[in-house]
């Protein structure tokens, strides 16, 4: 079968995941196509001089009286949670703003309030706090203000202990974690990097799962977000930005995505996780939707190898 | 928090997913509205007077010649492979029907098709077939004319390989199949039963990952999809036929599914799953998006209870 040379199936070592690189599929014909909208900004509950339409805020980095105008970064309650501690961290007063139109230190500020939600949640006594944040239609999003989202959880959800368990176990066999030596080799290959600088690694992992998945770790070891020094957090707001930026260059009308932290979990299991667990922020460009063999089989398919996503996101800036 | 009585979280027994039922979400607003248009059948290579749009039949229910009209159903190789074996099972020549369009008898020689190429492709030598369907955009189609599809795999996929280590470890324990012991369970209690008959159970499954998600089980003990009788074919078609026209009556114009089937893997490991897995078919609507906290988290968010989904499905037929 002639395209069977490009077919190559992959089991990504830091997740276990099995990943089906197929990129004949990347120009395969569509019977649908698609258009949305978005409603304007009048309507929307998160912008400046709306701030009577969500719950009192928890936290913001503003001027001005709580919950009036004024504020540059806010936090608030999700009013439909999906968990006892649900919170919205609404980004920019801009309605229209996603990171990249954002000034370094607007996005500082960002990554500050990821931090300081983090911690505030982490005196609750969740075990674990899932950060995410969904941009665009095609991303999940059901708002499009820019906004991020933290959950307290009373469990370290699935894809994180099945991380912590290849991590543990490789720690034990080599003494060493698993996410250092990884971002040594990767660093030394060059073939899946996009950029790095003394803090942080930006890379597409082997076992990408979607075309263009970046994901962004510190170069030191850490295995907590929530201990993210002042350097680090201006570093990670810098390589953040640029990441972005580079995905929307090259997906232009299609730019939406998802990312997320994954960092350790809260006591008492984060002392077992200190040497052999590393943070990280995986981006996932959403092009696709999942369809029946994802669903049924738990395999992904991807059209994009990872080095010729590296190598595109390379060129992009 | 007054919302935190409509959130449980669960955790299958028969697949081991965490699913946070969050029943508050499901009048959450949507800044984004979206429509999608499908090409017509003049440009359809699936339609039939277009046999030479497709690489050569592999297999046809018809009259007249192969790779010209006359067929009913109708199996092609796939331009855009996945794997090695990538077979497209064409359901129909009819363009815009779906199987609740159909006669019971077509429906019926839909379910004797997979049987056919399944067991063509078993006499492959493959370790796992892995037979899904994806109907309209919504859920991932790029291809709008009915169609299914089969693949050969060389190794068992993670979620099957997942039911096979829950099923087999209930059955060391037990000596009894879990599903089995699901089914009498769930025919006793009732109240995530949608329909049975003398052959098959139609429910909604207790971790339900998404609204109305519908799973149709075997009530005899039979392991491999491969070995259903001609009989229940018929009590299949028939359950599956009548499962997606109460689908398409709750969903109208949203109607969109996958569905798959899972079944024993092939040889050598098939002696090892006689006793204690059950082949099933799952039925998976898709109204929404996955978005960063499922993808971030692999928890999955369901608004709507298979308890409720139960009630409403029956209801609708």
């Amino acid at each position: 079968m002639s395209r069977g040379e490009m077919i190559e199936l992959r089991r990504d070592p830091l997740t276990g995941r099995m990943v089906v690189f197929a990129s004949g599929r990347i120009g395969r014909p569509h019977d649908f196509s698609s258009a949305y909208k978005a409603s304007p900004p009048e309507s929307c509950p998160f912008c400046e001089g709306h701030e009577d339409q969500t719950p009192p805020e928890t936290w913001a980095l503003r001027e001005g009286e709580p919950d009036g105008p004024g504020w540059r970064v806010r936090a608030v309650p999700n009013k439909y949670p999906v968990c006892e501690a649900h919170e919205l961290i609404i980004e920019t007063p801009l309605h229209d703003a996603d990171l990249p139109d954002l000034a370094p230190a607007e996005v500082e500020e960002i990554i500050f309030a990821y931090r300081s939600r983090m911690e505030a949640l982490a005196a609750q006594g969740w075990r674990y706090l899932a950060l995410f944040k969904n941009h665009g239609h095609g991303a999940g999003a059901s708002r499009a203000h820019p906004h991020a989202q933290l959950m307290g959880l009373r469990f370290v959800p699935p894809l994180v202990r099945e991380e912590l368990r290849i991590a543990q176990r490789a720690y034990q066999r080599s003494g060493r974690c698993i996410y250092c030596e990884t971002i040594a080799r990767e660093l030394e290959d060059g073939e899946r990097v996009i950029e790095a600088d003394r803090s942080f690694l930006v890379w597409s992992p082997y076992g990408a799962r979607v075309p263009l998945e970046c994901w962004i770790l510190p170069r030191r070891h850490q295995h907590d977000f929530v201990n993210i020094s002042a350097e680090d957090i201006k570093a990670l707001a810098r390589a953040l930005r640029r990441t972005l930026t580079r995905l929307r260059k090259l997906l232009s009308g299609l730019y939406a995505y998802n990312y997320y932290i994954h960092t350790s979990p809260l006591a008492p299991k984060i002392e077992a996780t200190k040497l052999g667990y590393h943070w990280h922020l995986e981006i996932l460009p959403r092009l696709g939707r999942l369809a029946g063999l994802e669903w049924g089989t738990g395999l992904y398919v991807n059209s994009v190898m990872p080095e010729e996503a590296a190598r595109r996101l390379r060129a992009a800036l």
